[in-house]
């Protein structure tokens, strides 16, 4: 069901294609985030004009609310949200990062107290992959133990030797029907963690490979020599995701680990504080230096609010708390990362990839 | 510039056209309501696709924020939210009687200290002319005194009388440009005050007339009494906009009244409430009732939320308080009430106002 195609590569940077049941993700590709069933602000006619190819929802909010038997009742995650292209589900495997104080943690899964209600839900290896089979989504992700940075050696052995565990019954539970199910590498900041995590996860030959335990709190260089190190080792006809990345630079730089999928709240997140997204950079559109501000967002973007609204606009439905500007500013900043992946795609398919990166690290740092 | 054509009646209810700079307005029609220029949740793309002929924007909002000199730099009104059809301003009447805690009125004008930062802001009949001309919108308002019910019959006449001297200061100050400017009836319940205010009102010759002071704290009978006598006095060449209302049943009242224009914030508001409307009534989708159901929001609805959602995923979205819930039902609330006004228009030029009517009322009704 599953079919991924190493196209080219640049560098170490990989231009690739993923056959997944809803349609083909072109690889590089950022992923929308749609945690409860919405790319929040956003409709699925928007997504598809700003030519995201996948998204991405949540597990763990999922099935709190609406849960399991809504979901099938409606006809699966896909005709409940009307988006008819890729769907990726996270496990609810960052959210034990993420809600450390909502949940317990033993050999055989994790128990959550509903952020909603504090009701009980137990997630087993089994049940995650179940879950998301129900759901119908293209891909599922094995139940991982994401450990946050800093962490002491033996926290980082213990999620290690946990999402191996769960791995395999995520792998043994695993239908083979249209749901795919990728496999998660965890090992914090350690090298020899990481490396044991990519061998006993690779065994177990999932259709792709995520790279958790990122952006948890570690440095930023540490998180850059760790995708790097960790990307070299995944086989190579596989794709590899990078889990929680989503900033032009770190984008960039996973692009050259050799990394395939992103996801990350952060052009969304950004927007709705209104912080608009550039490749040079970001900015926030209440600056006063705005008010009277005539130019697009961004004047090299291509996207529908660039063309149509002025910055001076924008900051004006900032400053007047208006809805509309949420909407505006997620949709332009998801049109900047969609077109950045598609310039890098364009770069590495015609092997010019290591000039693209410096061409934008050094728009960045000016 | 401005011209009205009266294309048929049916009853007491009419067809109308009226030419402004920026389009045609086919009346009866409803105006979505953008105070601070923007129909909350809304893009431009979206009221487009809704039919909005004209939408209605808010003097006294605009002049606080952004201030007429950002709307003039940006390039007006128009430029500055991206809308290329018509636009109305209400003329800061209204705010009158809603921010009667933060105005001194006096014979001259009216003196708003703003909700937003307390700084004074001095309103006369000459200067909210001349705000909304630089604004270059298609219909200005004439500033009134808007009085709040029930009231005396002293705060009625007081208002009636400066309704009416500051109608003819907004005349004389009128440039006869781009902007038509439209007279307002005040009186209150009086039907002598109302019939006074229509003598001294029309005697100006206004392009158009707005009938004020309703929808303020009077029973519905009371509204429909008065609107109902008072448009009967005014000029049959003349559009007849009745300010302040927007539901199916009022509408239905209005137009059977032989008005021609309407606004009300009420589908955008109750759509970030969550309540649906539709011919029959209205719904709030958060009830649990809803909470499986795959049919749309409303069946007999064409629009593009009721094509592709389900009541389930609303229901979802807004237990959920995801914004994509306050855009999706602003949006099909506005279609109920463009395709109201639509079908309204063909039942009055086909002759059969009485039966068109007669079946909204019923449906409501059951």
């Amino acid at each position: 069901m599953t079919a991924f195609t190493l196209l080219a590569t640049s560098g170490s940077a990989r231009r690739g294609s993923l056959r997944l049941t809803h349609g083909v993700v072109e690889t590089p590709q950022f992923m929308p985030v749609g945690t409860g069933g919405t790319v929040k602000a956003l409709t699925p006619r928007d997504l598809r004009e700003l030519g995201a190819q996948i998204i991405l929802a949540n597990t763990y909010h999922l099935w709190l609310r609406p849960g399991r038997e809504t979901l099938v009742a409606l006809g699966g995650l896909h005709r409940f949200m009307a988006w008819d292209r890729p769907i990726l589900t996270d496990s609810g495997g960052f959210q034990v990062f993420s809600l450390e104080s909502r949940r317990t943690l033993d050999d055989d899964g994790v128990t959550f107290r509903s952020h909603l209600d504090g009701s009980a839900h137990r997630f087993t290896p089994e049940g995650v992959v179940a879950f998301q089979e129900a759901l119908g989504v293209d891909v599922a992700m094995a139940l991982d133990v994401c450990v946050k940075q800093p962490a002491t050696d033996e926290a980082v052995e213990a999620s290690v030797r946990r999402t191996t565990l769960w791995a395999r019954r995520a792998a043994a539970a695993w239908q083979h029907g249209p749901t795919a199910l990728f496999g998660i590498v965890q090992g914090g900041t350690d090298e020899r963690q990481r490396a044991r995590s990519v061998a006993e996860i690779t065994a177990l030959d999932f259709p792709g490979y995520a790279i958790g335990g990122l952006s948890v709190g570690e440095t930023r260089d540490e998180m850059v020599r760790v995708a790097r190190s960790t990307a070299a080792l995944l086989p190579a006809d596989r794709p590899r995701y990078l889990m929680g990345v989503g900033t032009v630079r770190d984008l960039i730089a996973a692009i050259d680990c050799g990394i395939d999928m992103f996801d990350c709240v952060y052009p969304t997140r950004a927007g709705r504080h209104g912080r608009a997204i550039t490749r040079g950079g970001e900015f926030n559109v209440r600056n006063a230096a705005f008010g009277r501000d005539a130019r697009p967002l961004d004047p090299d973007c291509a996207c529908a609010v660039c063309a149509t609204h002025s910055r001076a606009y924008l900051s004006h439905l900032f400053r007047s708390d208006e809805l509309l500007g949420l909407h505006l500013l997620s949709y332009h900043n998801l049109a900047v990362l969609a077109a950045l992946m598609h310039d890098a795609r364009a770069a590495i398919a015609a092997g010019r990839w290591d000039e693209f990166r410096d061409t934008i690290v050094e728009g960045v740092a000016r």
